[in-house]
Parts: C-alpha cells; structure tokens; sequence
C-alpha cells in the first residue's frame, strides 16, 4: 500500500510520500513513489503513483521515451498543467489497455492512480475549499488535515502537517512506511526549494513522533469525561 | 455507513455506535444499530450491526423469533459467548443464503458484520494486545485508539475515546453520523452500567468536539518545524 498527498496553500505546495510496496504481506519492499519531471526555473511537474507497481514504472518508462525526443509532445514542451494531466492521463490508459486483460484474467489489480490522475486517465485538482489530495491508504491520514490544513495554512506548517497524517498512517497500517519523501514549492517560484528524505530513524522524525503522542495523550487527558447522568 | 465500536479493558466493556444509515447520498437516515439483548443480573449481551439493513434486521428477527420460545436454543439459554457468536454466526448465515442470490443478481451488497463476526459467520474476539474492535467505517477513528487504548485503560477514559474516535469518523465521512449510542458495562456486574445517546446538539458532544479540535490545533502548532537542511 502506498500513501501520498499534497497541500497545495496561497504560499506554494508540499508533497510527500511513504516508499512501501508489497506484493502480499510477505513480500514488502521499498520503492521510490514521488518523481521529480521539472526544468528548474521554467516548470515543476512531481508525479506521485500508487497502485499495480508494474502499471506505474510503466506510465514513467512512456513519460521519460518522449522526453528522450525534443519533437514529441513531452512533459517538457506541454503548454499547461492541464495538458500535462491529460497527457499522463493517456500515457496510463495506453499501459493499462496493454495489460489488463491479461492481469484480470490471473484476478490481479491493474488500478493505479497518480496525484492526481485517476486510474481511468480523468483526474481532478486540489481547490481552495479542500486544499489538499490524497492517494492510496488515505482514510487514517485524514483527520489531522481536516482539522488543520486550510488555504491560508504556510508551507511549513503544511510539511508539517503532512509528516503527521503519514506518520498516524504508518502507526494504523504498517504496509506504509519509511523512507518519507518530502517536496516544499514556493508559489511562482518555478524551482523545488526544499527536497527531503526522512529515513526511519531521522532525528526530526522520531523527535515528531514522539512528541505528538505525548500531546495527544495530553490533550485526551484533559478533556471532561463524559457525565452519564 | 455505519461506525461502531468497542472497547475491552480489564475494568469493563465499552460499546459505542452511530445511528446513520444511507442506501446512496440521496436516501440518508437515521437507524438504531445497537442492541440489547441482555437479562439483568445474568447475562449481557449487546449487538452492533453494520452492512445490509434488510439482512442486519433479518438477522435480529430470527433471534427475537427463538426468544420467544424457551425450548429453542436462544440468547438467553446458550451457556457461553462462544456459543452466542456461533449462534449469531448461523443466523447471518440462514439470513443471506435466502437473499444473496437475488442481492447478487442486482449487484447489491449482501455482506453484514455484527460486533465481531464476520458477514461470513465465523468471529473473533477482542484480546489484551488490541483490546478493541471496529465494524463498518473503521479507519478514520483508528489513529486515536491506537495512541490512547490499552488493556489497563479506564471505563471513563474508554469512553472518552470511543467517542472521540468516532467523532474523528463524522468530521471525515458525512455519512456517519449522530446520535451516538454509547453504554457502559463494568466486568462481571452483569447488568449494564451506563446507557447514553447522544444526539447531534448535546451539550457534552459539542463542548468535547470544540476543545479536541483546540487541543489538536494547539498540539499541533508546538510540534517543531522541519529542518530542510
């Protein structure tokens, strides 16, 4: 299982990922899930996937041939996001078209879903009034985002935001877990300002951890119990 | 949807459930989904039910149908719990082998989980490394029973909990909702302590919501910022 999301505020966007993968329980393993397509000062693409892991290295294989080719329609010469959404959107019904019958003959799951492109190619974007999106193992990592990530939230306090909703989802699902990866963007900016891996034992990560539990604890302590008279 | 729970410490039993039940987002309504069936002084027995409306209270017809003969084996003359959840288990299974075929036909769900056993029939039980179990909408409402349960936790305290996970639950999925049944049962009392429900304005509700959500915010602005270097 995979876990991504982004934020995106009026300051810029931050995306992060988990880098699990299993094929069963008893075949996990770590692979990178957050692709890094920009031309530093002129766009930033991240791709983030989730889903059938040979659909996904697929789609990246189609997205990097064109890339190889100045006169082909690439990531690199598309006019607008929404071109590049449409465009991954095809890219993964041409993988999928070559696979699924094959895969859902043998009953094996052939979905996937890029941040956020759906695994049928369509695909939506994050707004001001729910500024966040989410793949994958989304349901643990929710809370925390819908009480605190608004439009207006600043790009540090988003990372930080995002690190709990994966952390609370690695402690609720351990087919998610570390490395974490981490982008931050300014807004307009058209460069990454800040790209980070958090292994398992990272200082920040533990110190984080840590301390959310005890404030957590903290905070159930002290709310009143319930009066059942 | 549906969301209940409950909790087991070596004190007591919590249960709690909320009462919303939707056949799609334009037909939305509120159900009781929890029920006693208990005999004062000699037995407790509450069931929480999530899943297929019409096979859920099919079930709880058959069950109220045996106890209304003393000679048939019923709730309140099987010797043990285990003989209660394999009794459970069989009436789910008499329920959906009469209507799965025509569901089916339809593509309708028939699957339906009582507090814990299986849409299949078979059960577990709750133990004192996870002592609590979960039906219907599971996963928002997790995090906060896995930071704050354990097997030495209080009734009250439970309590507390299970309300605030269930609460996490409403806030993320509108389709769970209020009012929230709750009940209270102290280890070998045999009678059911406590009995609340909670409905969308009550005062309690609305004064925990408000300062969990301070809480978690102000939790949450004391954690330490990211060091991208």
């Amino acid at each position: 299982v995979t876990y991504c999301l982004s934020i995106i505020t009026e300051s810029g966007l931050v995306i992060a990922a988990d880098s699990r993968t299993n094929a069963g329980v008893d075949y996990v393993s770590t692979y990178q899930k957050l692709f890094d397509f920009s031309r530093p000062q002129e766009r930033v693409i991240v791709l983030c996937t989730s889903g059938n892991l040979s659909v996904t290295q697929g789609v990246l294989n189609l997205i990097n041939q064109d890339l190889r080719y100045e006169d082909r329609v690439n990531l690199h010469n598309l006019p607008t996001l929404y071109d590049v959404a449409k465009y991954i959107g095809m890219k993964l019904r041409e993988v999928q078209d070559e696979h699924r019958a094959y895969l859902q003959r043998d009953g094996i799951d052939h979905q996937c879903t890029l941040l956020l492109i759906y695994s049928q190619g369509n695909f939506i974007q994050a707004t001001e009034e729910t500024p966040f999106l989410q793949i994958g193992e989304t349901k643990y990592g929710k809370p925390i985002l819908d009480r605190i990530v608004n439009f207006q939230t600043s790009v540090e306090a988003a990372t930080k935001c995002a690190l709990l909703s994966i952390d609370s989802t690695m402690k609720s699902n351990i087919s998610v877990g570390p490395p974490i990866n981490l982008i931050a963007y300014y807004r307009d900016s058209f460069e990454i300002k800040h790209r980070l891996q958090l292994t398992r034992g990272d200082a920040y990560l533990v110190k984080v951890r840590h301390l959310w539990e005890k404030a957590i604890r903290e905070a159930f302590d002290s709310m009143p119990s319930i009066d059942w008279s």
